[in-house]
């Protein structure tokens, strides 16, 4: 059974994410627990259950699912704390020293649900999502009548809060009337994001601050489309504005001095500029990488992102004296854990991951293990208080970006990406060359190439960022076709 | 699919009744409110959707069921009540007006545990459950994302309690100070019964009276044999003292006047007497069945039973001025349903239904539909108080009683029984037949037998009250093993 | 002592809406209630103790002044149900059947507090509140200790949101992907509004709609000002949109048809127009009075109303065929009280109060006796949906307003009054006069002037609107100057 | 103001221990707290308020003194975590690495109730009483408006209950089937002595296990009197039991081997034994100090008990190579401190308190700073299953003892005691004199005498405990009333 997609298990309550499938995960998540953490560590049967706490975003489908995964667990046999709604973020920092559950579908749209597992702040690998899976395609059945619990309930969200607005502290400069607008978009990050900055001192205006498991003021997506409203509503309030968002002399903010954009569960985050723009998200990443990379006391600072992320991050990260890992999407906790293994295994050196992201996704390593939007929320406004967004941008080159799709049948594609391994180098000599993940091609300058076969769909995808995009596309895309033509 | 038995679902939680199980009758339930309760009262797409209480006694499976059940009835789409942990009647007393589930096994070991659905203070009589079995088989789905629900905490034991102390004041005397040992069972009448008669002023000792669904304290079942050590303690307490239970000259009381047993989920109430006896249960119904007769101004008093209820309550009902009619067991609400079904099809009198009850189970009517062995506990300890034990005793005539098993195939029991329908009533010819439930002859003198096949094994059980019972069950039993030997 | 204002208990929670008075006046209720409602209903020492239910705003100080609160409910020995958050006109249906207490300070600021008292529906009276301004003075203590009570949690927003949906689908037309704005101002409409709004069909989006107690957002008070982020978010969205808020030929929505703010508790509702723009309050008044007095079926339709309101209120009103009541402010539920009781006095005619309302306050009477700008927002939005808000406008005449202020001590207001009550009306002959709360001249084109003392300054107020308001004022500030040189 | 006696604050809840007080006492503890705890160990503002888990036995004023208590320490800025119904131990537990406040009056009757405060595990000292006493004396004013706080509800009994038991499994044997009868007195002993006896294996029939706060079953203080029930319980069902509440060679057990009362807060113990006899609570000291002792593998172990406890105590820590301090009664854990402090300044000696108690009380070191009646429980039946209380009992001396009071007016006290210092040791010069509480005497055998003023009464009283103590009190109590002739 193939549960886990790159974002966990996600999709339609009515046929895929039902009340039944919770319960069955639920059982074979406290198995697996229990098989993993039986450590004996308490005498005379004394042993204390292990422990996951478990909470949801704000969908119609979340009381219900979640009373299903509790009945689950709970017949299991593992301690459960319930923890209501909260940002996935939030049920991450709360999951450290024990497990987490997290029911949301992120930013998919409002029929669907997920399930997300957490150990120790930090989502569970394949290995550990396979254990699961193959508990629930055996029926898992429940623990001994007498092992089952009853569940606890805890508030987390308050500690959390504190420990976000802790960490941001040590970043920029205060807050001080900083105005800024926060889309919500119906979703978890309106008790945190919000009051996190109110917090720090910012004076705050809320779009969609309103959690409604039917997302009707937005999409639950946040895009440049989407986000329209927000983009907007700054872009007008700032009109003829000398300063956005920051006190004039009478000690009053006029407009914003910028806007955040959150997904459904506050994992991801969107940043717009103070004339409604959507900053690039790469462009994000590098700032934070960057900054990271910069403070970092470790000799060798490392940064682990996606094979689709800008070149830019590179360039900065290596101007600030540290480098660049990539690992497939949705596995930067995999990618953190092989970086550390491999720094474990060799003492030479003094290796540190200091940041890890995904675009519009931010692991705030020194605060946790997970991907954090209200931290990046928290980070980045007082980074902007301290020196201003267009300061943070500018050493950032932002160059062209193109996709495009070349036919290619899905028996063809592994036959077409062993050809390119060889024939794109060849054609691209100056080229530094990595085939972990498709074939990327990375050019003096940072641009850059992307090869790789879609997951889903009959294509082969190529992605490229360039001063001269155009023409970098057409060519690798003509070595595209020729490989497909010769594998047919 | 055979869900309910004469108890409802009820087995074991490892196998039978599984949060699996309790998913899929949450959902079948909540398809079954809405297909009966879409009677399109509001306008405007505003209806309300119909309501569920949920509660569960105090088994270790309770919290887990309760889970799975609420995640079946929110994704059916029905507005649920988490009341949390209550007697049985107190569920019972909570679902008027609406719809109730009661996860409880009763009187079964800590093993178990089972599911009882009450409509508006009623058990669901078999055409409702037949409904639930049915949607069980198909596999219900779940409703329609955006009708799921989000489900509330409700108090209802205070309000519950309130309305028992009410009702039992207006019988008999006021408790002051006269005291009685209640032996809990670790089960759900802790919170209930000792806090009603405390009210109501008795001086009350529990023994178990901590709740714990191991039922660590004695079996689950109150027998004379599990409630030894009420038993003892009552008699050696007694021992010695002139008027047990009663205050003396000093204000103070000694002993008990007499005690109270409870199954794990007080439907069930067993009587002890100031010597430590256990107290008949066709002599307590006898006594209640009367009281109500006697008080009831109705033309036509109408006590419902059970056909291996004594011959006594009839007697005692009779004498004032009612008549008993006969159900199978654990109907006693379909039988009260039918004697009111058949009052309103006849203008001419006005028959009224004054109490329905199976030995340790009472239906006290005025108070609502459903068996409550916490009123039954209030009421009697009024009565006591009134005019003591013994004398609400004195005018019942206990006969002795036997039981025996005569061994007959399974597959013969129906001829068996058709003879016996004829060849009985030929050999008694003096007796009153009834032959709803079995072959059930009653004499004279209200001694009685009854006559009916096992439901779960090879035998033909024969039941007898009479003065000389052995002679009785023996010329029975001759004419049953004549039958099965005619019928092989 | 003189605890209630106009808006019941109001001030700083560090000086005056203390937790200690909380604790006070919890105890004064509640002693109030069991001398009120002592009614014997339950024989036997059984009865049930008088309930209230209550609930805060989204303010700071809410949780610890609920705390105290409760102490002093309970010890008070009345049943007390925790409701958590609410809106006030949540509370206060929630109050019916029972007593209700609400801790908001509606629009005040955030450091401030209020304590308002209900009892089945409708606030408190004057004589109620000296009832408990008596007991706090006189150190009501605590009942007796085993009268003290265990207070319940209950869930009430559920039942009231629905009650609003359906009441408000009895008007207009559905809503069907109109778009609404409505700015909840961080406070206690943002868990109410919005959701009906969407359940009747509308896309909503919301500015500040994350409860926090510090009304990050803009000032607590919505007033054209505050709003302003409000109106430049609806009139930009509306720039070269045909149909502002209406679907489209693709069924899709541009821009919003009108906007909603609230204050803190969602008492008070102010409409913005589609361009942005405040649409008056007294035209809200008299959109809603006429709809209303239009729809009864008494004989004599009553609106009841306070002396700043304008007169186009009475001009709809007696257009659709009913009359026009008065009443001091802050005193509606007074006079709604009054109408009816004359109406009771006089068998001859069928009098009936259809809407009682003061400037952003209305009393819907149908749906219950208390102010709610959850019901106005649902009603006015389906009036919208039905034939657009400058249809509703079209017919009221608002003409020009202004308010002056003539100087006068204290000490002479009364004798200023007592000639004003002769010579204002002496100068104007062609006008109604009516002298119930200062001195009112109604005209024939319903044009008015209202003179009145300030009850906290010393000036004597002139209040008028008029086609020539500049005349009317000058006239009327003369004869006022005239009686103050006069009484001086 | 003397707000604290030796057992905290504790008197009737109208007159003395008044929501008002508990509202102003929340309020002080809650100042006192942050001017000890402003460590300043978060930057930015972003401080952590300092926190307290706040509990409440099953009195009926507990709910409403919570309440007030919360709106205290809420308005006060300090966080609050509301644990509800708890014994006092799990309170104390819970209070580790923060905060706690118990509304308890431990054994008082029903109309009392009382606050006891906890740092980190341990009573506030009188230092931190004195620092309370004086900011209630001051009218401590609220925190500003906006650092007030909300509360979370807190679960900690099932964390405790874990505790207990593993702590417990270090001693004597596995309970395997021991019956034991505990009275519960309808206090909150109920949810955890007998859930942690049963979890350990024992089987448990509990008395008064309701929790009641009217305490229906017996005197809430367990005394031979008060215990009366249970005493006779466990004699009767003991009678002719061979080996009482030991399993047979059926498996099964009869009888009881021993059996525990509790107090209303489970801080204190009495054990019975299998006659049903009270076990004296010196004995119960002694056995405890003894196994403590000679465990502990420090070189200078110590027992901290007071005054009025027995030389049997001396004798059986000595015997086990320890020695014992004393401290006046109520202050266990200022003697623990005051020993450890001594030990702190003496780098020579490795000295460890092993144990302290005074009669009842035990604070088990090992596990925690505070009294643990449910410690207490888990231990000693732990030793009894292990080799039988018969065993344990056996190598302690009980000699008899006495009480008596001279006559001594208040004034004289102070001039009487002075003189008793140096008459009495001089009137026994073989005895070991200790005049740190009173004159305490003891001799060779371990036999003792204490003299000391009462605090409330005018007597002198005289304590003693030999073979011949008749002789001993008649010679001491001559003394005493020379010197009060002599001081007149």
């Amino acid at each position: 059974m193939d549960l886990f997609g790159t974002a966990g298990i996600r999709g339609s309550v009515e046929e895929r994410v039902t009340p039944e499938l919770a319960l069955a995960v639920g059982r074979a998540v406290a198995a697996e627990m229990r098989a993993t953490e039986s450590d004996g560590t308490r005498e005379g049967g004394a042993a204390r259950e292990p422990e996951i706490v478990l909470a949801r975003d704000g969908r119609v489908s979340g009381a219900a699912l979640a009373a299903a995964m509790e009945a689950g667990l709970a017949s299991g046999g593992v301690r459960v704390c319930r923890a209501g709604q909260l940002p996935t973020p939030a049920l991450a920092h709360a999951s450290q020293g024990r497990y987490g559950v997290m029911l949301t579908a992120s930013h998919n749209p409002p029929a669907d649900n997920g399930i997300k597992l957490f150990r120790d702040g930090s989502e569970f690998d394949r290995e550990a999502e396979r254990a699961v899976e193959e508990r629930v395609a055996a029926e898992q059945p429940a623990a001994g009548w007498d092992e089952w619990t009853t569940t606890e309930r805890v508030d987390t969200l308050g500690g959390y809060l504190d420990d976000v607005a802790a960490y941001a502290a040590r970043f920029g400069a205060d807050l001080d009337g900083l105005r800024i607008a926060v889309d919500c978009g119906n979703g978890m990050s309106a008790p945190a994001t919000p009051t996190v900055l109110r917090r720090l001192g910012a004076e705050v205006v809320t779009l969609n601050g309103n959690v409604d498991g039917h997302f009707p003021g937005r999409g639950s997506k946040p895009t440049p489309e989407t986000l329209r409203d927000l983009r907007a509503f700054v872009a007008d309030a700032n009109e003829g504005v000398a300063e956005p968002g920051r006190p004039g002399a009478d000690g009053d903010s006029e407009g914003f001095a910028f806007a955040i954009g959150h997904d459904g569960d506050a994992d991801r985050i969107v940043i717009v500029d103070a004339d409604g723009e959507v900053v690039h998200e790469d462009t994000v990443l590098a700032i934070l990488a960057e900054r990271y990379t910069r403070e970092s006391d470790a000799d060798d600072p490392v940064v682990v992102t996606t094979p689709n992320a800008s070149g830019r991050i590179d360039e900065r990260v290596r101007e600030a004296g540290g480098r660049v890992e990539r690992v497939r999407l949705g596995a930067l906790h995999e990618g953190i854990a092989a970086v550390r293994a491999d720094a474990a295994a060799d003492e030479t050196t003094d290796t540190s991951v200091v940041f890890a992201a995904e675009p519009w996704k931010h692991i705030h390593v020194a605060f946790g293990g997970w991907i954090d939007g209200v931290v990046s929320a928290a980070v980045i406004a007082r980074l902007v208080a301290d020196v201003g967004l267009e300061s943070l941008r500018e050493p950032i080159t932002e160059r062209p970006y193109r996709k495009v799709s070349v036919d290619c049948p899905d028996e063809d594609k592994a036959d077409v990406m062993d050809r390119l391994a060889t024939t794109l180098p060849e054609a691209f000599s100056d080229a530094t060359v990595d085939t972990d993940h498709g074939v990327r091609l990375e050019f003096a300058d940072a641009s850059w190439t992307l090869v790789r076969p879609s997951g889903t769909e009959p294509y082969v995808r190529v992605y490229a960022e360039s001063d001269d995009v155009d023409a970098l596309v057409g060519d690798v895309a003509g070595i595209v076709e020729d490989a497909v033509a010769e594998a047919a």
